[in-house]
């Protein structure tokens, strides 16, 4: 008989119970946010399918072997703690997750590059002004995260045109893009226009996006100043310096879809800085009904004796 | 002895100088922005680099083989009159303008897929509220005209996720993407929910993009109302027809570079259509030392007996 999969996702609660009517053929699902569920015996339970999970709940599921994270990123997983030790945790990965993001960094990329946010000034004003500006092969884009989401965007970056470097903590071999290892950051730092942010929140990238980071990014570039987007997590993010940089012209913009603290306080000056956009945490949802597929697979994989995708290294944190 | 070139270009002054100095080697040039040509006699010369030429200018040039536009369109060429028939004109083509091309279309096609307009609007209310987006995949982009540009600009919104499909007066084969050709138009208009317009302005396509032709594009596709994007033409658009069919929800949104009357009147309504973004006819500039590099090279074909590139069909107007 199929084991049962132990489904705890803090996420919108109609939009999983959609999604899991129909997934899991021939197996059962024990929705935590079914109250019928809370007192249940959760032992000899295979698989648990996780996102900001109930602290207890390995206390209670203490037999799963697998455990899968309804995100990309899995900080908000490891940060919960309680994990049993030596128990894979799978990342979520998802061809329309990433085509999401590269759409986002792209769109940011092309708004800073063609001077959008000048233009809409401008419209505002019913002001009918050419502005100069550089075009893409002039600028490089510094990539930070060469993973699933990070080699996708720097593709689709330079089909458009854009030179495009890339920083990793292993190094990587990657076709027509200069890349540069944990050793290589400032050598990569100092000749970025555009730093885009794809890193997982961990240990060692909790603040890295910092004053003296930018301090480093190449000023003079073809955009004059340079400009910072992060769509990773915004732990990575000091936004207090993100601020002082643009004040003191240090950063010329920046698009932001990650915060310190989500959703960004009301009081937070970001939201009215002139040359930086906003989003809540939208640059590539994850799409709940992919997100059982996947998990589907992964499962089918471990039970006909293939290895788990994807596997996180937790004593990297991602 | 090299033929002198004359050049009539309405171009900014400053710019045109800076780009002539140094260029056509061993050749003189004969800048018609200089008051001491004014006079000159200009019969006997070979060649002609013109944009927005004066009216009079080939019964004075009358000898000349070749004329280059300074612009991609030639339309503002061939409505001042004037040429000499069986002269072959040569449109301005080049790398740097087409990637620029590129760079906005696919900017503005992810600006409307990618929800911006409402985003910003959230953003200057310190709003913070995840919207609902379909992804690329699911958008289908009509591309009206499927020369330089068009071609250019389909292959990168394929690359970006969109399936595209395209329209030209003769029929393409171009690899994996539906093409229609001029009987087409009704089958092409009515799948797409991104128009892009990248048409020539002839006798043909003046005030092509209607209220008839908005009405035919799909209603109900991903993003719920189609968006209309030009960059081809200002004359080829009915701006009456734009705002009603936004008013009447037959459009969801637009960006529009080209308008009707050049700059776009400080009392347009475009200006201030919270859908609508609208840059000022600087979508792909000219780059007039590429300009000067590209008619060098054409005239270097033409004395080494080679056909000129890009002559445009006169009959046609494009
Ligand atoms: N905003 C959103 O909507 C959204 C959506 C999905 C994901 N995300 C975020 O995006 C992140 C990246 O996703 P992914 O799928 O691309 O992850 P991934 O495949 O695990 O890639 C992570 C990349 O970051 C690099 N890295 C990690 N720690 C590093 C360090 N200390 N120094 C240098 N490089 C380091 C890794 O280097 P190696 O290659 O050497 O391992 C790898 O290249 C996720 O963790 C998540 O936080 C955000
Ligand atoms: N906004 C800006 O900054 C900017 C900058 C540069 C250019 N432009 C404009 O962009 C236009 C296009 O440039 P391009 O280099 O791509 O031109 P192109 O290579 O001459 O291509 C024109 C395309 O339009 C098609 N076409 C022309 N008349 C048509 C008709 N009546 N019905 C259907 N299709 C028709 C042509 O069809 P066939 O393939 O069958 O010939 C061709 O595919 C220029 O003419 C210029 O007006 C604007």
């Amino acid at each position: 008989m199929k084991s049962p999969i132990i489904v705890d996702l803090k996420f919108p609660p109609d939009a999983v119970a959609r999604a899991l009517s129909g997934a899991f053929p021939g197996r059962e699902v024990i929705n935590m946010a079914d109250p019928a569920n809370a007192g249940r015996d959760l032992s000899g339970i295979d698989y648990a399918l996780v996102w900001k999970q109930d602290p207890t709940l390995f206390e209670r599921a203490t037999d799963v072997k697998a455990i899968f994270s309804g995100g990309a990123g899995v900080d908000h997983i490891l940060r919960v703690g309680g994990l049993p030790e030596n128990v894979p945790l799978v990342r979520f990965v998802d061809r329309s997750l990433t085509d999401r993001m590269s759409e986002w960094i792209v769109l940011q990329c092309l708004l800073h590059l063609r001077q959008m946010p000048a233009y809409l000034r401008a419209q505002a004003h019913r002001h009918w002004e050419e502005l100069a500006q550089p075009e893409a092969r002039d600028v490089t884009v510094g990539v930070m995260g060469l993973g699933v989401l990070g080699q996708d965007a720097a593709r689709k970056l330079k089909v458009m045109g854009f030179h495009v470097v890339g920083w990793s903590r292993s190094a990587k071999a990657i076709e027509g893009m200069q890349t540069f290892d944990g050793d290589g950051l400032d050598d990569f730092i100092s000749q970025t226009d555009i730093l885009v942010g794809l890193l997982p929140l961990t240990a060692e990238t909790r603040g890295i996006y910092d004053r003296s980071l930018f301090a480093k990014l190449r000023q003079g570039g073809a955009l004059g100043k340079p400009v910072f987007i992060n769509a990773g997590r915004g732990g990575s993010q000091v936004e207090a310096d993100i601020l002082s940089a643009l004040h003191d012209g240090t950063l010329r913009g920046a698009s932001l879809d990650v915060f310190e603290t989500e959703p960004l306080s009301q009081e937070s000056p970001l939201w009215a800085e002139p040359n930086v956009i906003v989003t809540p945490h939208a640059a590539a949802a994850s799409d709940v009904a992919a997100l059982m597929r996947h998990v589907e697979a992964q499962i089918a994989r471990h039970e006909s004796g293939l290895a788990l995708e994807h596997v996180v290294d937790r004593t990297l944190g991602y």
